[in-house]
């Protein structure tokens, strides 16, 4: 028996327009990033796809391409589940700054590190600032020394596999085909555990928007296969995008 | 302690506006109908409301309105629970056509009995017929003895009360502020059970299209009060729309 994970990262946000870290910041999609998750139901149309169950963050951007996406299917009704552990990345005091003026300020070097280094996190957000996730009702139930006020990808796999084996392992067990629903730096978590990808070789992994990616894995959850839908290229050409833009 | 329950009907969907009977078909909402849902949330913002847990049917004009409002009020991040229980009344083999012309071809005396006798249900949609949901896959869980062809609004308040006894009411009683997005007929249920009225009374009751309905209880979830939100004359109003226009 082989199971069905389809995963998607949200289209383009308002923040992703400005060139800013996002992070946890609650950002709406542009026109464009809605029209990229039209595309992305009508990709998934074409290829036959259905869905039982589907898994988003608790962030807007994801919440919205998925619904729409969803839509498009004719899947509106499907059972959603929503959890923190799927959130992006937190990006820490970076968050709100535009990446070429950080980039400006602090040196290319020390960007990327924060960026692409597995194990860097950023400053963290401060404790008292009005950002910091303990503020936002959505993290309320969390004990304080879970909420992270800034992660590296690192973190991000900690945090977000107990989701995955906890939550998604046992639809996926159960036979459900599931949808997940996301973001950069939580779905190259979640693919390099899925790939196996070492802790050096993620940092040249990116995942464009929008683009359903699609998993057949067996019994054991074990990858069988993984394809982008639609045209090979497109996909290709939107990744390196990502790659100069940064995560 | 006090429980806090929002009741809210989708707005104006495609077959609102063409005067058809809709019941199970899955149409989505119009421009005024989305437009009713944004206000709807301002109304909910204004009051200061928050909820903990939200509730819809599996037809996408509730689930749209209810997405609609919870982004308005900043709460689409909610967790969501979705079931049949909660859809509008099945309308059986009227279900596409247009009430006037219905109502010139049985009489208006029938088309009220249907439209507003208790234990009154339309003919049933042939078993065979494409639009009966035992075709439909949302549904495909439910025992063929579960799927309506037809309903009368007994039947609805047989088959909505297990969803609020086991669903809604261990949130309220864990002290969940919940939120319920549902249909005219659905809700006209549960507002029978809660405000205690008699099967010959409620079928003078309207709820009107996406105006916040807020129910005070207490902790053995017995009414203390209800209202509408926003202007009492609109909603007023809106209701005896409603009772012209029919369920």
């Amino acid at each position: 028996m082989t199971a069905t994970l389809l995963l998607l990262r949200h289209g383009e946000s308002t923040w992703n327009l400005e060139n800013r870290f996002t992070g946890w910041t609650d950002v709406p999609l542009t026109a464009t990033g809605e029209a990229e998750a039209h595309k992305a139901g009508q990709l998934m149309l074409q290829e036959g796809l259905v869905f039982d169950v589907v898994h988003t963050s608790l962030l807007l951007r994801a919440i919205a391409t998925t619904e729409i996406a969803l839509r498009e299917m004719g899947l509106h009704w499907l059972p959603v589940k929503r959890h923190w552990r799927l959130n992006e990345r937190h990006y820490g005091a970076l968050q709100g700054l535009n990446k070429k003026e950080t980039a400006e300020r602090y040196g290319a070097d020390q960007v990327f590190a924060w960026r692409r280094g597995y194990a860097t996190p950023p400053e963290p957000l401060d404790w008292d600032d009005d950002r910091h996730p303990r503020h936002d009702p959505r993290y309320a139930e969390l004990t304080p020394d879970l909420v992270p006020g800034s992660e590296c990808l690192k973190d991000v796999v900690e945090r977000m596999l107990p989701y995955w084996h906890d939550q998604v392992v046992p639809d996926l067990r159960a036979g459900k085909r599931v949808l997940i629903g996301a973001h950069g730096n939580s779905l190259r978590a979640l693919v390099k555990h899925l790939d196996g990808i070492g802790d050096d070789e993620i940092t040249d992994l990116n995942i464009p928007t929008g683009i359903p990616l699609l998993y057949e894995l067996d019994g054991d959850l074990r990858k069988v296969s993984s394809r982008y839908l639609g045209d090979a290229e497109a996909a290709k050409a939107a990744a390196e995008a990502v790659a100069r833009q940064a995560g």
